[in-house]
């Protein structure tokens, strides 16, 4: 029989077209079999982490712990509209994002975890709150849907650009990570600007409520763009944070002007999560992500 | 831009190996463009009902509601695990057969509302409970994973049997549908059968759930069996609900006997769910799932 999740997570992550314009990142694939810009599954990056090919260090797991963490979040955030979106179609939409950004916490939290002899399971559901290392931003809590967009919107154009630049990185399985991730947040980013545009440009309600949204996430946009030590320390095997602001604000300004709306001008929310400091709402959603594993260590019974 | 769900609902399907044995159904064709046994979108029903080729007898939407609302009810419980099962994998899978189901639910409630001028989401979110035909095994609650992996264990054998028939159905469209679906339920059947084998011999207490859970959800394998006025009277077009029982008990039996375990004797639940009579659980769920499009009439504000 083959293993249920082999084709679940290969599969839905098919987007035709695909992207261009990121780095293959070929250059930094020798210490390990992952070659960049190929498919990889968490369960390959486990292989070769007990194979002894891929070890990251400390920074490095450190690093991959935020990006797994973003992505985590997120993905129960957006697990809660199946069956709940105002279309079906749009519910298998954004059951789909969620099911992506599981895949990519899986294998950064896979990854992070080679560090300190620990997996992704043990990362995700035996952690406490201080330890997370995800932006505010993706703990905001879903609101009405335009919330959930405007989250969305925020969310896809960034990780865009960091993956694109991240597939160059000179850690290789960092680097294949990237590459398969921006192809699917590329899809992401497509239709989060279309929601913008279609709530924008819908009802007289549906703009009110599109203008809220961002109104509402936009403080916590300064966070995602903060440089540190660590991604100062990390050199070529991460990207820089602020590098990636121009191309955000360029191409998430275009989206808004499209539909005729402005840049929210908002003070920006004092952040903290890297260093783990989050708000309330992380630790009620941990308690429901957790509480089964925990409930039960070692995972079945 | 492509359509965020185009890709979706195509690509997390593609099962590699696919199913034997269940007839194609060329024979019924000709009424539509929908050849059974090509993979089909909801749009792709819409389509037909609107060009007027695709539009079925009172009897066969009433049917095909049936099938649909038990796929939706699914997904809607399924989809609560993504992110909270006891591994990141098992999110995935659950997340992927949740999307599965709700792929379903979409075509045969696209196909059953064109005999009524409704949409899908007309009829998911815009009908009241005694209108749902599902029947009781599906809104049966989620329980510890066990009881989850019970109630998959009966679906995914029962909508097997009735998927693999269905596609040589006279009603070119409900062949078309379940020939697209048999394929994923394949999968589904796969990973409940494993589920069950791991939990039924992994340690006492996992095996003591696993008997616990399926003795909690047997009493509704009867009602899925039941043949009624409606089934009789649609002839080929339909499959009688009897005729696969034979065969679910004995590939249930040859699981079960594998994990060493007993076909649970219990007595079968009342049932009632094809002529809209629910357990209190589905209220429940059904206030979830349409709350926003309620809030909203007309789904984008």
């Amino acid at each position: 029989m083959t293993h249920p999740t082999d084709t679940g997570i290969e599969g839905h992550g098919s987007v035709p077209g695909g992207v261009q314009g990121f780095g293959s990142g070929d250059g930094a694939a020798s210490a390990t079999r992952i070659t960049p810009g190929n498919a990889l599954r968490p369960e390959d990056i486990a292989l070769d982490v007990q194979r002894g090919t891929a070890r990251p260090s400390e920074d490095v797991a450190e690093y991959a712990l935020r990006l797994g963490d973003d992505a985590l979040i997120l993905a129960q955030r957006l697990g809660h509209w199946i069956s709940r979106a105002p279309e079906l179609e749009e519910d298998v939409a954004l059951g789909n994002i969620a099911l992506d950004q599981l895949g990519h916490a899986r294998s950064f939290l896979t990854y992070a975890g080679a560090a300190w002899g620990k997996t992704e399971d043990d990362l995700a559901y035996f952690r406490r709150e201080p330890e997370f290392r995800s932006a505010h931003l993706f703990e905001q809590p879903n609101g009405d849907f335009a919330v959930t967009i405007a989250r969305q919107f925020i969310v896809s154009y960034y990780q865009f650009e960091l993956y694109r630049r991240l597939a160059g990185s000179a850690d290789a399985t960092l680097a294949a990570i990237a590459a398969k991730a921006v192809k699917e947040v590329d899809y992401h980013r497509d239709h989060s600007a279309q929601w913008v545009l279609r709530l924008a440009q819908g009802t007289e309600e549906s703009r009110r409520r599109m203008i809220a949204g961002l109104k509402l996430v936009w403080p916590y946009v300064e966070e995602l763009f903060e440089d540190d030590e660590l991604t100062a320390r990390l050199g070529d095997a991460a990207v820089v944070p602020s590098s990636l602001r121009p191309d955000f604000d360029r191409l998430t300004s275009e989206v808004l002007a499209e539909a005729e709306l402005e840049v929210p001008q908002v003070p920006g929310a004092p952040g903290g999560g890297r260093r783990g400091r989050h708000s309330e709402h992380l630790g009620y959603l941990l308690a429901e992500m957790q509480v089964l594993a925990r409930e039960h260590p070692g995972a079945t019974w």
